[in-house]
């Protein structure tokens, strides 16, 4: 599938850092439901580079629909989102076009792509590609609210500073839903933009832990083996650049515990069936349980770095030194955080379609 | 795809602990591939209970190829392997039908399924199915190791007891070909078994981390975006039950990294490039670089245990009490580290199968 | 996806002609549809040779449900049904296994798997592995039956002689149902089979045109472009061996009318919509318009004769004389039609599953 | 997959006739594949409406490329080609929005998509969407040349009218390439310009069959059951609006042919293997042979017709009179054929990089 994802409801994603634009087609959505492009912008800017703690490269996001969405609503056919790139500078990258930056993509691309890659600020590789999955977010995340889903991502940690955990999810969803730099704490959200500034400062980059919670899915959404609601999410959030680990619920602890206490005990509550703890991330043999989805991805510190790094020319073949000059992100989690909130959506709409039907997204 | 997974190689399953069978279809596979009943045996005998650590369910695992292989080798042709299930004692869960295991997918498949899901033993969740991936993987390990590409798997922790790192990576995972209990550092493993019959005298059971490396993978493969190499190995690895988390390279370490520290430095040594260190875990933008591939997962405590758990009858919505009958792994770790393997080489085969055409795999 | 085929249901093929068993994997329908063994073998007795109008190799098709099945409902997860081969006569095919049949498989096999396919009475690319196709009928199309939706399909045309066409769809399918040798008008049916054995004296074979009509869905069905219902239809049909052409409505001949004669007018009738034509076979823009679906598939006649024919040993590269001995069909038409059922029910049902969600075909 | 069609290859449509614009995404093609522009013209010039045997709507289809071409050359990325819409005269449509145009798909796009289809010409039905299609042949049909391969289509018959057959496929193919209007015979070609604008002069339309070869591909290409040649490019030929029919080699005729006289006979002739006749279309058991692919669609006439025809209302659910205004094809047969030609090209070059792997088509 490459480029391609879902099952009924898929996304295709094209486009290059430097080139004429990117974007995707969103296909299989419902008809009839309401796009607002005040939505997709709104999304958008919580993408967009902010401030010092981001790369300065600045671009509008002036998207253009060019089809599926008429009068307001989708058609139920493939939807176009084209977003053209504005603020290139690609001279900056021709003279490094044979350098590979230290765990970037610029080798690996040469590899595959034997020299025929555009290598001009990743390229395809780029995170700017995910300016397309986020206007895709600005269409889906708004209809699964109408249907009582509520998805929210916040920066857990970032440079060794801890946010608190979820507490009242719906309550601190609602709250991360309107915050540039998502934190449910606003003092280690502070703490944060220290840190990133002082990489910045540091010609150096850091990386951080996000968390993500989706509530109001009910119990039995989700296929066995192959589609567990696990994989899918781990599937789709891995596409996103510098994504290293993911786990649900408690994760990586859980290994550590016995199966008496990780075991999340199952009891009837004013007539509905909840678990009192929830270390299985709202997740049993693949399917919803009810309780919310949780889970945390690692995003690894930027790789591309102002500082002096060993590497190799991979044309010559020769051991060189390289200090990135372009334009770059000391810390990618806080924009990378509505990447995994839509990319989130596309796999939660997705698995409702499949259950309800395609019409069910826009009933 | 439910069942199924792959693009160019695909693998279906089928199959419920205590129904007639448990089988698969591998579909794709190049034709010529020698087909060595041993391998598969051998394969089974890994993942089969073993002794005092494991349930006392005990399955012969005689399978049957059922098609695609013929004179020894495979014909192209799909290939069904069907492996008839022994020792039941379905009667063991007639009377806990209606009862959630706690963290099992009892209350979560009656949801999905409507009360027609075959609950004994797990029916369809069971790990019993897993014998069906081992199965493939006797098949395709020993092809890909034709090739020059070695998959290997240890118990990286289990019950807070700690294996030491891959070294030297060759070596390594040589040795864990012959064992049982897949551990680098012998007296490790032998302080984790007494962990697991600790659990499994206290009706208790633990959980560990895995850690698998792949070595002999050319740089450049893989596809962008949803292929990524991490995407297809995360997915894969979520639809074995108990895995709750993975991590590639440092995994989640790197989020509390900076980028000068956590890139991997290029350099080119005796003609080829390598890189310094491997906290990528092999993969840049979702292609490899020609290091070892490194991941690690979770697998959590057996949710199975004989303990009183707090729980509720799904059928009257009452709340009761479960202390499990049946028979069950106090740790299911050590036995999923073959199918780890297995499903390991699944993605890989058809990654290099889709790079370089379907009759790669035999050549 | 080669072996396998659907959306939201699936089917996975496998097996040899002469190999252990041929069967299927059905993957997606929903828990809690009637699972009839009677249906099954009534179905698969329908396709069984039958008498002086077939071949002589006779098969018990004695099958056998190795999961998905539980208490005589489905359960939701894939349904393994495996038919083994038992009047094999395998020797019929050593002495020729390297001379390439004319317009059969044999030498084309060879070219895709490099020799190592199961030479054996055409192996994979035998129709016998169309057993399993309609044993998947077998449960589908009662459980379509029961949503209002009847498929039956006739020889509209064997040895030359015409069988009418449909008049009342309702009654000619259910007269379909009944009948081994599937023809609205009797007499045009003992003229066909005069010529089946007319063929057989002549050590030849005929070939055949079957019509098929589906009636009970609704409008809107189906999807633009690529999943269009022609599009999965005919993917579907010409994976039948021996089909070579497909038309839908008036087929072929609409291609000699004018747009305002095969133009299909709409009128209300009684609040409903119809058309007072069916030129368009019930399909406009690919989704269903409400009136009957029907298609024409030609069935070349069966390649395997018993006259000498000139052909090459593929081995050595000669050319030869071919006079196959072997058990076979002087026309397989008939034994086609209900393959042509099942195969139909399988598109159907995926359509209305995709459109009405996972639960649907048992609600 | 809906609008999306491929394995390894894959074409994602997307666009309404009156939108904003039409257009493709192209993902899987290797990189390095050189991209004329010159060419994509060409090939849209072919699609484009001529003269008076055409509608008056006249489009320049002036093309972007957004991503996946570099220098000249794929990337290996998904390749975006947007073409807007120009001379869009969408008042046309407004009055008979809710008029069901007879075998359009007017009534059955509304009963799916519940209202909200853009019904300005056809919307996502109409026949615009192909010039994405023929877009993307401009890059896969050159790159197959510079493999061996060709692809040529033809008017076979038209209002009537028959052109003569393919006799050297070499030389026709590539006469074909040149004309406008695509016969092998100038005289019968004259003849059915004259059948369309009788018929245009008629307010009616007419239909036509056309004829496709393909030449140059290895035997053993293509899967067995699904991904049999027959259905991936029958598939993709339903795909375009008004094709109703496809049959390969002799088609419906051998239905009513002998064994004897339909087998292809195989022989040995400088040392390659051929068949003495094509009755097959150059596939055995959904395989290639090694001789030229030939098929035939059935184009049907258009159903827009200025003619009064009798229809309903759908929004009323009333029966009323239709006359078309707008403006439209007398016939679409002719520039069906670069439609053709550009989805064989997808098909045939999907099957051989599933065969030879990713970067085949650029070696």
């Amino acid at each position: 599938m490459k480029n391609s994802f879902g099952n009924n409801i898929t996304i295709t994603l094209y486009g290059e850092s430097h080139g004429s634009s990117v974007g995707c087609v969103i296909d299989g959505l419902a008809s009839g439901i309401p796009v607002d492009e005040n939505n997709i912008n709104q999304f958008l800017a919580l993408r967009r580079p902010n401030g010092t703690i981001s790369t300065s490269r600045c671009e509008a996001d002036e998207f253009s629909i060019k089809s599926g969405v008429f009068n307001g609503y989708t058609t139920g056919t493939p939807i176009c989102i084209d977003i053209p790139n504005e603020d290139k500078r690609s001279a900056d990258y021709e003279k490094t076009a044979n350098l590979a930056r230290p765990s970037h993509a610029d080798y690996t691309a040469n590899c595959k792509y034997n020299g025929y890659q555009d290598y001009r600020g990743g390229g395809h590789f780029s995170g700017r590609i995910t300016a397309a999955i986020v206007a895709a977010g600005g269409i889906i995340i708004p209809a699964l609210k109408r249907k009582g889903i509520s998805i929210g991502t916040h920066i857990k940690s970032c440079g060794g500073v801890e946010d608190r955990g979820f507490s009242d999810y719906k309550a601190d969803i609602e709250l991360l839903s309107n915050l540039n730099f998502a934190v449910l704490d606003n003092s280690a959200g502070s703490a944060m933009q220290e840190k990133i500034i002082e990489a910045k400062n540091n010609l150096d980059s850091i990386g951080g832990v996000l968390e993500t919670a989706v509530i109001g899915i009910d119990a039995g959404m989700g296929e066995p083996w192959f589609d567990s609601v696990e994989s899918l999410i781990s599937h789709a959030m891995f596409s996103v650049p510098g994504i290293k680990g993911i786990e649900f619920g408690a994760g990586f602890e859980i290994a550590n515990m016995t199966g008496s206490t990780a075991n999340d005990e199952f009891s009837v509550n004013n007539g509905s069936i909840v678990t009192n703890t929830n270390n299985s991330g709202g997740i049993n043999g693949g399917i919803t349980n009810g309780m919310p989805i949780v889970f945390r991805c690692a995003v690894r510190p930027t790789p591309t770095i102002g500082k002096e790094q060993k590497t190799i020319n991979f044309k010559t073949n020769e051991n060189t030194i390289l200090a990135a000059k372009g334009r770059h992100d000391p810390c990618i989690a806080h924009r990378a955080r509505i990447v995994v909130d839509s990319l989130t959506a596309i796999v939660i709409a997705d698995l409702l379609t499949t259950k309800y039907g395609t019409d069910w997204l826009a009933k």
